[in-house]
């Protein structure tokens, strides 16, 4: 029999799936599981998108452009430039999903052992974007006590190399919620021009940010434009994970060339999916209120109800729909498991990512639980009930 | 400025896509351009499947198990089934396109360095994966005197290396058309069992068969379970190209569950693509049977008027949508540019692909020119008549 090839024995499995198994388990003992595990939103998808792909008139559904179609990248610009991006359709190659942005990112810029500084924990799904491009991750930590901020930019310099390419930020980060500053964002361009590195810019949680708090990207900041590279996603912004629709943008005139030949190898991008996402540009502003005032209301019911347990810290971040949370147990795989497997209060329990999965570095953030408020309100509060009682009997306490 | 990775300077850019400055060029100048070029059927695709999109009624447009759903693996095993390929949905990973499936099981089955061994003239993506999953291809010629015909097993044993780990076979063949045999399939059989080779069969064009002739997939082999992987897409099958809907199919457990972890690194294929390719099984048989007539009547039109150009060769093929066909000229890169630039009938020309696109031995069909029949039979008689008409004067004649 051949064998597998080493690249696929070294893929890291999803750390969010990886409790699937006992999940099913615990519906099947008919236990009622509260799923914070995965980002996928309840939110319903903006009308006007579903209603695109409702009244499609076309009789063959055709490949379009290997970059996407003029039309929608046109309108994507729309969208792009109120935001200050200031780019024009020749800035963007529409993807996959975000998925497919990062790895043509890593593909037109990064060789075979290149590494590429990452602070973590990071969406955890780089690890395997890296693997599958023979891209080095360097972690570098950052910490919950202040909020998951950007590490000092002294500790990115002790790990570059001359094999050093980009660094990645998730700007709100998954699996934080961390929303970076301007200064922040400063310091990172400065590093980058000094270092000659790319900043590739993971957007997906741009239109969550809470608190009154601006998001602030690279594309924002001047001289940096042959450096960033942005990754983005209609997943998130419009609950439409299923989509697989997103895009990549720079004005590096280089990578767009490089990594126009890699989306011509896969030949399309989704058709319906583009006149979808063109009609999702016009979605009024009012759904976003809606949304955003939905998710802080989560957000703060979450975070209230986290740091009223005892033992437990969760800081309270200014954007996406995560919070990764220190919990007074020996090991947050095994708890997470507990929960599944061993643990039920009223018939009920939770399920949740050990944030250990969003680590690279060994033993980090064994303590550490990401959660996405993507629930409703009473089901927060049931499931933080729950949480409370797990912790409170789990006999890994510490 | 941040420098391009070599995998993106290597990156080969699409055969079929470097003529097109030259294409909009002659539609500036006023010509009517056929396209020959591209493997973008006319064929509308199945009312069914487009109904299906019409009809969506979920609210929030959610990933779906990045295996794919398991309703729709399930309608797929009874498409497949039919065929005679006896598998359960576990045998299947549904993926984003064909293209999806191939770099999967590139990932999967191969390593950085290993090679695969590919009749030539090849689907030129197939260079464009294995540059980005550092594989090594190994073309072995195939030739247009006995039809593009499997080459003997002797030539290919020649190319086996302590590295080779792979073949890839396109049947029916894209570019040349050619259906293999029960007898060249169990001498690939053969063949991968004693060098414990994995037999990749991308089968895009299965259901373009003519002239009574019966497909054979290596998966209605015996005792090839843990070689075989099929890489299929919706795309020609249903006419439906940008719907990006495909499955890498496998009896083998290791290659699925690597392919899994590849699989969910990119979350998930397409939401509303599954639903569409799960109505598209139904597509009647009637739908089949027009359309392959369809095509017989193209490809004999096409065939005829080829053959009847003097110095022209075109051998008459059993599948698919296309025919490399050998001219009396210098360069096919330079006759397909000139056909644009500088030639016209009645106002009118022709684009093709030039063969070498499809070669990666250098020199090897520059005297060869792939044409898709995806044109009308009116359209294809007056495309005949133009190219006649281009050789008799282009000065490259030899």
């Amino acid at each position: 029999m051949p064998k597998i090839s080493q690249k696929g024995q070294r893929m890291p499995a999803s750390p969010i799936r990886k409790l699937t198994p006992f999940a099913d388990k615990a519906k099947l003992d008919g236990k009622k599981v509260y799923h914070l595990n995965i980002g996928q939103p309840d939110i319903e998808t903006p009308e006007g998108m579903l209603n695109a792909i409702k009244t499609i008139d076309f009789k063959v559904w055709a490949y379009t452009p290997s970059e996407g179609t003029l039309s929608y990248r046109k309108k994507l610009t729309e969208y792009y430039n109120k935001l200050g991006y200031n780019i024009t359709p020749e800035n963007i190659i529409v993807t996959t999903g975000g998925s497919e942005a990062i790895t043509i990112a890593m593909m037109s810029c990064l060789d075979d052992g290149d590494e590429v500084i990452i602070p973590e924990p990071f969406y955890a799904n780089y690890n395997g974007f890296a693997n599958q491009t023979d891209v080095v991750v360097k972690p570098i930590l950052s910490y919950i006590d202040n909020g998951f901020a950007l590490p000092p930019i002294s500790e990115f310099e002790k790990l570059i190399t001359p094999k050093t390419k980009a660094i990645i930020i998730c700007n709100p980060n998954n699996p934080t919620g961390y929303l970076y500053s301007r200064e922040e964002l400063e310091a990172l361009k400065e590093l980058a021009l000094k270092y000659d590195l790319y900043l590739f810019s993971d957007e997906a949680y741009r239109e969550f940010c809470y608190d009154g708090r601006t998001f602030i990207s690279p594309m924002h900041l001047d001289g940096l434009d042959e450096n960033v590279i942005v990754m983005d996603t209609v997943s998130k912004r419009y609950s439409a994970c299923g989509a697989r629709l997103g895009c990549l943008i720079t004005k590096n005139k280089a990578v767009i060339a490089a990594g126009l030949k890699f989306a011509q190898a896969r030949l399309s991008p989704g058709m319906v999916e583009q006149i979808a996402g063109e009609a999702a540009v016009d979605t009024p502003d009012e759904y976003f209120t809606a949304v955003n005032t939905e998710y802080t209301k989560r957000r703060d019911t979450l975070v209230n109800a986290l740091n009223k347990i005892d033992g437990v810290y969760c800081p309270n971040p200014g954007g996406a729909f995560y919070v990764v949370a220190k919990f007074p147990i020996d090991n947050a795989d095994k708890f997470c498991q507990w929960m599944l497997e061993s643990f039920s209060h009223e018939n009920q329990t939770v399920m949740m990512a050990p944030a250990t999965g969003f680590y690279s570095t060994p033993g980090a953030g064994t303590n550490e639980v990401r959660m996405a408020y993507v629930l409703n309100n009473d089901d927060l509060n049931k499931a933080m009930e729950c949480l409370a009682e797990g912790l409170r009997t789990y006999p890994g306490r510490v």
